[in-house]
């Protein structure tokens, strides 16, 4: 959406645009959440933005407001943020202690804020200074994805699990004999990449580190600065050996490369060691150990052994699937939840608050696990 | 879309309405293809609509002419058809010449015919009689759907032939043990049964009809007239002995069951025999042979290596998958596609025309397949 001085928008437009905001700091401000602001004038003129843009940064709302230098045009004016201002004493003052300073007609948000110390405490401060503070109903489900990570930091205090598959209509995600790449088209891949952007870390399995050398950075122009930490999954450590020649090293310095292994290297290693005895992994275990290593949320990308382990075992929030409407076949194609052991229809895993979009021909559903 | 005397409609408008008017005929007027007709006064409000309504009836376009009493009405009016007015005589004479007797404004179509009686000839006429003809710019992809097996069987004199899956977002259909029932909800299903008054027949493999013992009717209130015709492929003839008995034959006469095999009964038999000497079936062969037998367009319900059958011999002109979104998993469950061999992505079966349907939190994909 195109900011524009004095341009009147309604209740929706000024949430849209604090959402596209928000998503600006995405990939930048972990492990606290991406928050995006816009202020409108007594008459609903946008007046200015601001969003959250790296950890440590001045917070949302107080950076649309310093955009303003005459505050008499906050006279009855309208803000609208992501996720209900802070309540605590953190890196930044707490906002709402700057917010309640002005003489607001409204004041909407998109969710109230998960951390203890916050949650609904800043809107029952506002409410009862007898400002009108109300709860966007407006793009629930990109709310929910936008804040389902730091609900889960804050709640359980673990990472979050999401995973991403590239397939055809059938599910088939590789063949037998190696071919495998640009099942997606260009649009996929795309937006593939600037999905990783959204998450402290990528995280794949042993045999996909081996078979396919990936780089798992972020080839996207606007977030062409980020390259995510990255998790292999390697129980007998076979890419101890491997992985400083790698191009995982190549795009990223070796300290942000994790690798969760039953064995220890007998010298001196580079790279991050998670040290896990019983195998398969503990997933949930693992989630723990990440969040305590600043690891706040996790892109699983594969391979199909890897995928089926954080489904079987209830560890996977959320699903993002990037299809290509071909069939490719199971005779010679490998599908991505052939390893995934489902007892019968009552146990399977649905997904729910499902969206999808097109990409050009290619389809992009994506939902949360249960 | 209610119908109202004297409501201004669109182009847009008055063509969906044409196409809703189209859609009532589905399932009667076989082989003949639908048709809506709907008029608009020169002020381009509501005057009347019609619809092929069974085979042999009264034409779309009469039939909405014959709705206004007063001619006088028909001064510039417009006229709506979603298939170009036919120019042969059948068994109604030519539409094309009760059609320039009015002094129309404009008259828009949504396809040429693709019989070659009448390929353009109408639109011709009408040129050249100084009217305003033009097709129309809306619903490519709804009106491809409604005359594409109509387009075939003109063409290539043969049947048209379209497969329907029902599975999970992974692409599992059934259980190895058996469970297979309601993997898609309520509403897949409700379409289900509706998109199966839109074939002449329902085509299963032999396995399917043993396994299941299905009815393949259409348990559809607006279309609980149609019980379609089934054929089953039964190379060795396993279902002879059973079909009398069969919930097939329950719903529907014996003499709209065809049984597809290399055998033939050795005694009298109730159903019609089709006795093709080669397996697998060279289903191209088939397609001529049913459209010889008035059934100029089939739906294949399955299982996995029926479908698969006539995607490999390149058969399947479009697919209808319905598709819950939740995953099963291959260790226990089974692909529809799992006996589906193609070499490679060079190979692939690509889906064309993309449609996309939400039923309820299911998935309605359809698509032609090239």
């Amino acid at each position: 959406m195109k900011k524009q001085l004095n341009k009147k928008l309604s209740d929706k437009e000024a949430m849209a645009l604090a959402i596209e905001e928000a998503q600006k700091g995405l990939g930048f401000v972990s492990p606290n959440p991406p928050v995006g602001c816009v202020l409108l004038n007594k008459n609903r003129e946008f007046l200015s933005s601001g969003f959250y843009s790296h950890y440590g940064a001045i917070h949302a709302e107080i950076r649309a407001l310093n955009k303003i230098k005459d505050k008499k045009l906050l006279e009855k004016a309208h803000l609208f943020v992501t996720l209900e201002p802070c309540f605590h004493f953190g890196q930044n003052p707490p906002c709402v202690n700057s917010l309640i300073k002005y003489p607001w007609a409204s004041l909407t948000y998109g969710t109230e804020d998960p951390n203890p110390k916050t949650n609904r405490k800043s809107i029952k401060k506002l409410k009862s200074k007898g400002f009108k503070v109300k709860k966007t109903i407006f793009f629930e489900k990109k709310l929910q994805r936008l804040y389902e990570a730091f609900a889960l930091n804050m709640k359980e205090k673990r990472a979050f699990f999401a995973l991403k598959t590239a397939s055809s209509l059938d599910g088939v995600t590789a063949f037998s004999h190696g071919e495998s790449q640009w099942i997606t088209n260009r649009e996929s891949r795309d937006l593939a990449h600037k999905l990783r952007a959204d998450f402290s870390a990528i995280l794949i399995g042993v045999n996909t580190f081996l078979q396919d050398n990936p780089r798992l950075n972020c080839r996207r122009k606007a977030k062409k600065n980020i390259t995510n930490k990255v998790i292999v999954l390697d129980p007998s450590g076979k890419s101890f050996s491997l992985i400083e020649r790698s191009h995982l090293a190549r795009v990223r310095p070796m300290k942000d490369i994790y690798i969760v292994s039953q064995r220890k290297p007998k010298t001196k290693y580079p790279f991050q060691l998670i040290h896990l005895s019983d195998y398969p992994f503990n997933l949930k275990e693992l989630s723990y150990i990440l969040y305590n290593k600043n690891i706040s949320s996790v892109l699983v990308e594969g391979g199909a052994e890897t995928l089926s382990q954080f489904l079987e075992q209830k560890q996977a929030q959320r699903l993002y699937c990037f299809i290509n409407p071909c069939l490719l076949g199971g005779k010679r194609g490998q599908y991505w939840t052939e390893s995934l052991n489902i007892r019968g229809l009552s146990s399977k895993k649905q997904l729910k608050s499902v969206e999808i979009l097109y990409l050009n021909e290619d389809l992009f559903v994506t939902g949360l696990v249960f």
